[in-house]
């Protein structure tokens, strides 16, 4: 598989996520308005893909101010701004860009490299993430004393990354292990992420799955029909409460009331510790369109209205592990808060 | 507006649920089988639409019986058979079929006369059911002294009655009382009763509302936007149980979590004393193409599967209230069982 975001030494290249399944279009994005119009519209997506796509838009806008003799400093300016409105829920797209901006003081060279460097980190992050959190599940699989019917949920795969993913990544790496018996992963509505994403990234892998609506879910745990719930995240707060895509929040009671575990994955770059809890994580709004029909069908009647809230927050204590390359982290032991250093036992 | 469903002497009138809000057309099904198909592929739904359907179907095979001068037992028997297979959880289809099958041994004119008898029960009994479910809000927002928010799932409007509808009956009252401030109905996937016949109904009546993706109800529960969550139900075992659509269990685990009233609304003949709690209740398995695709548009890739159940059981404890023609029953009081007699204050 192509990477899902690459960097040609002149412009970024992407998979329009938006085409997905039904065609596979590489777009280049040559200018930082362009790159903003395709992160808006979800061309291309997921919190580690934001990170790098905020920080390659750095990198462009340099690289247009240097061939136009402009001020360097001024555009990195201009198209943080730009880009870090068009996504407020994602702490990762404003890390990249902040990466970035500060990677000018050593030179406009210093920030296509940091850029660079960036996209290959993210790779070995979601290596060790994987192999990480597959750990994980085998420790789960040995107590259970069974393979694992795992479910997931929106898309936290390769698309949603430069590559493997994160909770997708782990459910990867554990399938390849003999750890999983079954996957459940949900539709994802407005957009359908898990249908047409998730979908699209395991049939390439071989690995069989059934989608689930996103309402069925939660009674599907009630029923003894999952053993553990992987999803990711796009806002870890200090105190452990994670926003995630619209439709986690039911997963997890969900899973409380069943006592199933429920597990979040994610890097490091995903916790905002400036963040105290999740109530203050700012909740994008997306258009009301993408709920009163999907891609070009209307299905609501005509002058018909909706709320469209694209993440939900997941309270820590609902959450029985946190998974990045680092650590694992027990949010419902919220020592010096939950996502410090102190907390740290994997 | 047209009844959801009539008798004109000869055949059943529907109004075509699949078409809507596109397009409003009436469907005259002369016998059993189209019947059946209807009732399969949803044309005609809703629990006590369902009840009505089902006698009537009875009706229909021995009308043309005798028509036939073949045997009425035998014809009210098959079409029993058939029909009850339609649709496993709704309780109320049974019922209808068995008090327009008992009818018979009045003679063949007692079975349509049943039938219709029982259509038009429906309506005074949802009458009676929305001016309680009305008093029962009313008094909730005299505790609260504001004007309620009220969240609502799949359609339990006049599209899944006869007239008027269950839980959008109560909310169409409510509101005509001055006692609501906003509406807010999940767009129930797969098949978008809410998207398309709740929001239809909603705007025929100049009801204002707005949709939402079903897994976004339980996050607007959780930030405080919603003051009671209205549902219908399929079935209601003996111990307060409910089944209903599915979707429905997220939104009692949400409103349970942050303490808001979670209130079931249907007649007395969605009651199924026989079925001890809601584990027993059979949970029907619709096509995974439901699921697949939207509307007739495919989104999940070729070879993708799917696992679609139609409904869910909440548990009694997590609600607070089943309102009937007769009664308010607290699930979480189970005096003797929850909806028997004893458990009645209301």
């Amino acid at each position: 598989m192509n990477r899902t975001i690459e960097w040609d030494g002149e412009a970024i290249v992407i998979i329009d996520q938006t085409l997905l399944p039904s065609e596979e279009r590489l777009l280049r994005l040559g200018d930082v308005p362009t790159l903003a119009e395709a992160i808006r519209s979800l061309r291309i997506r997921g919190a580690p893909a934001l990170g790098v796509a905020g920080a390659l838009g750095i990198a462009l806008a340099v690289r247009q101010a240097q061939e136009r003799g402009t001020d360097l400093l001024l555009a990195a300016d201009r198209a943080a701004a730009v880009l870090a409105a068009t996504r407020p829920t994602a702490v990762n797209l404003r890390w990249g860009i902040e990466q970035a901006r500060r990677a000018l003081a050593a030179g406009s060279e210093a920030v296509a490299e940091r850029a660079v460097a960036i996209l290959e980190a993210d790779v070995q992050t979601n290596r060790k993430i994987a192999e990480r959190g597959a750990d994980w599940l085998d420790t789960l699989r040995a107590r259970q004393q069974r393979r694992l019917r795992i479910l997931t949920h929106c898309n936290t795969g390769a698309l949603a990354c430069v590559e493997l993913g994160t909770a997708l990544g782990v459910i990867q790496v554990a399938y390849s292990r003999g750890a999983v018996e079954d996957i459940l992963a949900t539709e994802t509505r407005p957009l359908l992420q898990g249908a047409r994403l998730t979908a699209w990234e395991l049939q390439r892998v071989r690995i069989p799955f059934r989608l689930v609506a996103d309402a069925a879910a939660p009674s599907l745990i009630a029923r003894g029909m999952v053993d553990v719930a992987v999803v990711g995240a796009d806002r870890i707060a200090a105190n452990g409460d994670v926003a995630n895509k619209i439709g986690t929040y039911p997963l997890a009671l969900a899973a409380r009331r069943a006592g199933v575990p429920f597990v979040v994955v994610a890097p490091e770059t995903t916790v905002d510790r400036d963040m105290a809890s999740g109530q203050d994580i700012p909740i994008e709004e997306r258009p009301e369109e993408e709920v009163l029909g999907f891609g070009s069908l209307r299905v609501a009647p005509a002058e018909a209205r909706a709320l469209n809230p694209a993440f939900d927050v997941t309270p820590a204590e609902l959450i029985s592990a946190i998974i990045t390359e680092d650590r694992v982290i027990d949010p419902a032991v919220p020592t010096q808060g939950a996502v410090a250093p102190a907390s740290v036992h994997g």
